[in-house]
């Protein structure tokens, strides 16, 4: 599957942001994440739990059923299961033969995510999950906010490719965020085990309108660092500072402000994805601008979308892999790509034969 | 194709309903049955007939065509066509040679019910027609009402099973017609020749209000016998007899009413489906109630339908054969599994690879 | 795929009507043909231009991108490609690897439609451009008018078959242009390269409402000439002569009016096409008229449309390739299949494997 080889792009040894903590309730839901479907919902001490959304009896959406205390029964002929995936009770009998169980997922509850652990479920590897202090969800001098869901018709690996080439700030956001400056910009790339960092700094940059009513300031130059860490297979930090002019990238900047942009990009399915992006910055707190960031931020990302969509779209009418070019700015991407590409081969048996699309 | 074995479920030696009797007119309707799709319209002398769709010259559906007499003309270039489904006339020639001919299929029309036969249309088996007198189709003691035609995104299997394991109604239909009491009840399963026969007695069962306005008594208790008959592949006779606390199920129950719920339901696609349902009652024969019983059985169709669809929507999700445990509730669906297989192994010619879904 | 050998069904030697030459400006639009995405624009010499729509680079739609000069910038990253398709600029990076580059397809426009050349871009045949002069797309004494543009669900040989036997007008347009005397017509069929010519002449032939209209004079009897020219793969031109009774089909007809309906059908893909369609006449030049001729003319499309989807839809649903049989009014017919297959088959490498449906 394109850009990967073999049949799947899934990287199931991972945490994955399966929903908002408050879109989780003991209302269950039903959500697609790496082609299975998940009941979520939370028990009565408040716990958020995954169980594979099928029922083991005759195939009822198990999120249609109903949560009592620490249990959940279908909605169909009533089998019960506790939030092991273990079936507790069959109503038109008295015994449950050992064994009866549905997939049960490991989640976990950081700042206003609940993510879910979609490898063996036996074995999570809590150190993968991301540490909410880094990234500025821990409080100050850093307020987050919780930016949407996005629901992208597109494979994952766009949108991760999207991220990790910001010269398309320059074209695709040229009316919104991008500056022809950053095309100048040095960029340097490291991979160090699943992440990619990328640096970029520009020198006297021409603020845009968009820029300078965040920070607060008159339209003019500053030097900005963006450095973009891209976790594999799917999370984002674009760590975003602003200096004055002449100070960004010396020893001692005299910082403006600075923001995290993340994302928590889901696979929904093979060519699908949801986007759960948060911010957090250090400067102007208030709601006003608070509301101002997500209704501009929510303006970009939408312009990805149109671009992510078409190009998903354009590779579904190929019937061949496309014959594609890279360029010097690809570096982070391709290092991306090769990461997610280690990933898969480790996950996969041996002797796969392996299908390219 | 689950739950059976091979690429197809179709059982093609078999009756089906094609339509109401009302809906086939000398304006020609098409319906897909079994996947083929089929013209359906009647005749000058008010016969029904059924023919393929495609008209054997360059595919225009017949159902676009006219009804003239005892024959149907082609709306694109005019080939006639009789109501065995030889060709007639060619209009733009003087002869028409030999052998040109589309599929005709054998039909029936019972109460108020056309039913086509989906076999080799030289042995078509009258002797499994349902006899309509014994479904209590033939008048007095029993009025009979004719229900909707529901069309379901379901492989037909899912609504036999629906059917022959009424333990659902305590949960699917708690609100409705389900009754706790169902769950305690005794069952007892016959196969004989194509039919599955499933008996449940309660006793001193709390009625439902919705069982007491049928009734027109006070709510209270009663004793109540279920007899579902199940005619290989898709045809369902429920059984209802409700008898006066304590008298149910002995030798001389004293009945207060009995009706018959009947379902034909008719294959669309391998995933899809037609439900022709029908009710016949002793009881209470006024137009009022006829109105009432409508409304709140299709109201209760309505909720297996959503069931029936969630449930076929995760089989399209899944790529394997979906992992499934069964209960002693089962017993008659399964029963009824083994009776479809054997009659879908004895369609099949001896060589044939099988295909698991 | 029905009803040629192989797996597809697309000619590529040849020209096919892009767009309108108004509908193709500076700002691109994207069209599919024979399957290919194509982003065609005219750069600032008003030269139309096609080229592959999906940018080398990372894919994106080329018809997102922006026309300045004579060349193109992806919306995306901003490569910049020629007329040629070859990339001019990277954004990011000074130098431009050699080889970087889109398909670029030759286009030739010819009156009021942008022909384009889907096989080898090297070798363009011109020669198998129609001549406009023929067409009476010249000017006088014809007046020649642009229909409309027609997307159609099913596949071009449909359409085509549609055209080459005029039979269907006597029933598929029984109340507007058909007339039963057309049954009765000689027909004759010859083929010649790329052309199969079909004439048929009625004789004191009842005129239809719609007909007497166009030419002005009272209802009554006429000689009429058809004469398709069919150029495979999908050009058509009905040429239409009336002429007074009893001239008709001696040497010196007594002409009362000539038009020719001419139909550049586009595939789009295997089983969706465009159909550009045009009229150009001797008689009436009013704009009344013009505007009489495309309200009937769409008219009669339209109910071919319906024909053609739902002969479709029905090959569709089949399984098997269809079984078929053929009358002599299908001669025409199937001279134009044989001649298509022998184009598909010169396409064919020799030993492909042949797929049927």
């Amino acid at each position: 599957m394109y850009p990967f080889e073999g049949a799947t792009s899934f990287v199931t040894r991972a945490w994955y942001v399966a929903g908002w903590s408050d879109e989780i309730t003991e209302k269950p839901i039903a959500r697609t994440i790496l082609g299975q479907s998940v009941a979520l919902f939370r028990v009565s001490t408040g716990e958020p739990v995954a169980l594979s959304n099928r029922c083991t009896h005759r195939g009822l959406p198990l999120a249609m059923g109903t949560v009592n205390g620490d249990e959940i029964a279908c909605g169909y002929h009533g089998f019960v299961f506790g939030l092991d995936g273990r079936c507790r009770r069959i109503p038109s009998q008295e015994r449950v033969p050992p064994g009866i169980a549905v997939r049960q997922y490991p989640v976990a509850e950081r700042w206003d995510w609940v993510w879910i652990w979609m490898g063996d479920p036996a074995f999570p590897d809590y150190s993968l999950l991301p540490d909410t202090q880094e990234l500025g969800l821990g409080g100050d001098p850093w307020l987050a906010v919780r930016g949407d869901d996005f629901h992208v018709r597109a494979r994952y690996q766009l949108f991760n490719e999207n991220l990790l080439d910001l010269t398309h700030l320059s074209f695709l956001h040229a009316d919104s965020i991008g500056t022809p400056d950053l095309l100048e910009s040095q960029m340097t790339v490291d991979v160090v085990d699943r992440t990619v960092r990328v640096e970029r700094c520009t020198r006297s940059e021409q603020m845009s309108p968009f820029y300078a009513r965040r920070l607060g300031i008159p339209i003019g130059r500053i030097d900005r660092r963006h450095v973009t860490s891209f976790v594999a297979p799917t999370f984002h930090v674009v760590h975003v500072i602003a200096a004055k002019e002449g100070t960004g990238v010396g020893p001692a900047p005299a910082v403006l402000g600075e923001h995290k942009i993340l994302h928590a990009i889901t696979p929904e399915t093979e060519t699908t994805l949801h986007d759960f992006w948060a911010l957090t910055r250090t400067y102007n707190t208030s709601d006003e601008m608070t509301a101002y960031l997500r209704e501009n931020i929510n303006g970009v990302i939408r312009q990805d979308i149109v671009a992510l969509e078409a190009t998903e779209a354009a590779l579904a009418g190929c019937s061949d892999r496309p014959l594609e070019f890279s360029c010097a700015a690809d570096e982070a991407a391709l290092k991306g790509r090769r990461l997610i590409q280690q990933l898969l081969r480790a996950e996969r048996p041996p002797n796969t034969e392996e299908k390219r699309r």
